[in-house]
């Protein structure tokens, strides 16, 4: 499966709003407005939620973490067969809140690459972006983790972390860039696709509002 | 919900033969023995098969891993609420393939005992089956590493691992302990109840083995 | 080598006050006031800053790190034996600020036996140190969280958290315990030791002062 | 400071000859061998031998392990300013027995260059060395962990890791490349720098030797 550019990707954390049977209604809210404007939505659910997430919605599902480990005796880990097999298109990786060990990411990437799931890494800042390039995964989200969750817009703010992680990682290789964190308005989308980033990675913006489908129509809306 | 003893659960890990698809055969052979004999057989799953699997079978269904994080900004974690949403009954902690810190470990045992999640704690050797004892899980499975996966049999080759757990554990609380390896045959089922256990946790003997509903039979038996 | 008791602990954590050359002086200072008080101090440095302040002072001399490595091939590590050779008398565990799986911990209080050098474990709450009680370290430290740094005192406004590490504590074995946070003011001291506590374990209040000197002659002046 | 190339690092790990006074006895080695024959050495020693060791002689000497921390509250850590006071020139980071969180290493290369640290960087494979390469380290040490200790020749049984670790980091920077596991031999010393590295990274075949001054005599041979 590949994902439609530009994309935006929902990450439904471990909100109340976005776990167990929220994260229905809310996966149901996403693929009402991909099926009404035909923009490319994807969500990122917990590992528990990906199998009845994935058998609810026609839009695809990422699980939010995935370990490395090959199958085997590794009680407890996440691991591409399983989730492949509970219907996941791909997974985040390295998100702020949950950070690999180099040697880590680098063999999940791998094993995501052979088991045909899309890896959509995030990435600190620009310099942690260009070293995850040469690893190659699928997508890079750069997420600085001082405008996560807050009020700060990254377009606007700190224009120069997308446009300097888009430039880093195209030095690499042919990588779609994310903006993950700081966008809260369609302005800061359309800013962000302005500045070379081909989607958009949101969370609490969209997860904890109290009008979901209004906040996704508004920013598909400049795609 | 109660874990009926003595009890039988049976760890699938992440080998081939107990994710995805072949959890939901493997889980149907559990549920078929239970069924058959009415001795009380538990599963413990991935965090990605547990809702499948809780769908699928009326035995209880446990979780291989659990976060102690909280409903929120947690991206990755396998929260308690999202496991019980899911249908999980309880939850794998500390298995010496997945150690937890002691603060986390202590959290963990709190925050399943909140949202009613039985909690099923390793524990490497006597020392730590009596400091896990003092959080007060619901349950505690001592199993010496060198044991995981080999040819020994506890009950006979390290019975006193499983008298001084016993011991050490119901100087703190009466909280039951299962044999968590190295059990290998019927006689070492009956061997460790005799030396105090109530119960075993299995793993690549069932999941693993050529005829898993034969292992059971005979695993059970002697409940 | 013994502690005497009641005792105060100096950690000098990582500020710059408390490193290199700086580690010296305050050292000096410490020692200075034991000398003249007899009360008995003990400091916690740096692995990096154990060897030359060993080799300064006459009081005992404390790493804040051990890891429970055997000697080998563990590049990075910090084992008891290099500890011992370096001149430290034993090593804290567990601060909040550097926490343990619990399987490490347990080894990495058995190796400072081994090597006969004091373990100072420190725990966040009651619960986590009754349970590394059953460890039987030679002291204990209860340092809850909220406390480290801030302006609450642990005796005035939470004193219960002493009286309860001392309780569970002691009905495991006979563990000194020190109250590790939250204390500001002599009063504090004397109130921590009415409670149960048999020492202090302080940082910011001596490492940080203007005048560490004073506060160290006010601090043991209720020993 | 800067370090001549090509060099010779030898890192004493935590084996019992190469920690606190035996790490002076391997030290004196390798200072006499340096000083006879005038090629560059250098040596990395534990957190808690380096005061000791940088005290001792005369080449440069490297801690095995920092951490990213500012001077504060870090209770247990090894920080760049206290290993500079303590007569550290540099530091390993990220050997493969002591791997980091990628935000971690990029942040401690960070700290070593504000602190005028030589950083070498340790990794696993040719991507790592990459993906290392990024974050601009002093040098980049690749040391594949199934050579680690073992019988097998670097140089003669994979040449093909140093030429494409070297091509790699080239192409992001001008890095000086060790090889890091798997030289036994002068020969594989020469067919390493033949193949492009600018040094070698030793460990057992120096400090587990009977006579470590006879290897270090035949290593530097051919420098």
């Amino acid at each position: 499966m590949k994902l439609e550019l530009p994309i935006l990707i929902v990450n439904f954390k471990t909100y109340k709003e976005g776990i167990g049977l929220n994260a229905e209604k809310l996966a149901r809210i996403c693929e009402k407005v991909h099926l009404q404007t035909q923009k490319s939505i994807a969500i990122s659910v917990t590992p528990a939620d990906v199998n009845r997430i994935a058998n609810l919605v026609s839009i695809p599902v990422l699980s939010q973490h995935m370990d490395p480990d090959e199958p085997g005796s590794h009680t407890g880990s996440v691991i591409a067969e399983d989730l492949v097999d509970n219907g996941a298109v791909g997974t985040l990786l390295n998100h702020s809140e949950d950070q690999y060990r180099i040697d880590v990411l680098e063999k999940a990437i791998d094993r995501a690459r052979d088991c045909k799931l899309i890896s959509v890494v995030c990435a600190n800042n620009i310099e942690i972006a260009e070293a995850v390039a040469t690893f190659h995964p699928d997508f890079i989200a750069v997420e600085p983790p001082e405008l996560i969750g807050g009020d700060i817009s990254v377009s606007t703010a700190k224009p120069e972390v997308i446009k300097g992680t888009v430039d880093a990682v195209h030095k690499i290789g042919d990588i779609p860039v994310l903006c993950g964190a700081g966008v809260k308005t369609k302005e800061d989308v359309k800013k962000s696709l302005e500045l070379g980033a081909q989607g958009i990675l949101l969370s609490s913006g969209v997860v904890k509002s109290s009008n979901p489908e209004k906040v996704l129509f508004e920013m598909v809306s400049v795609f």
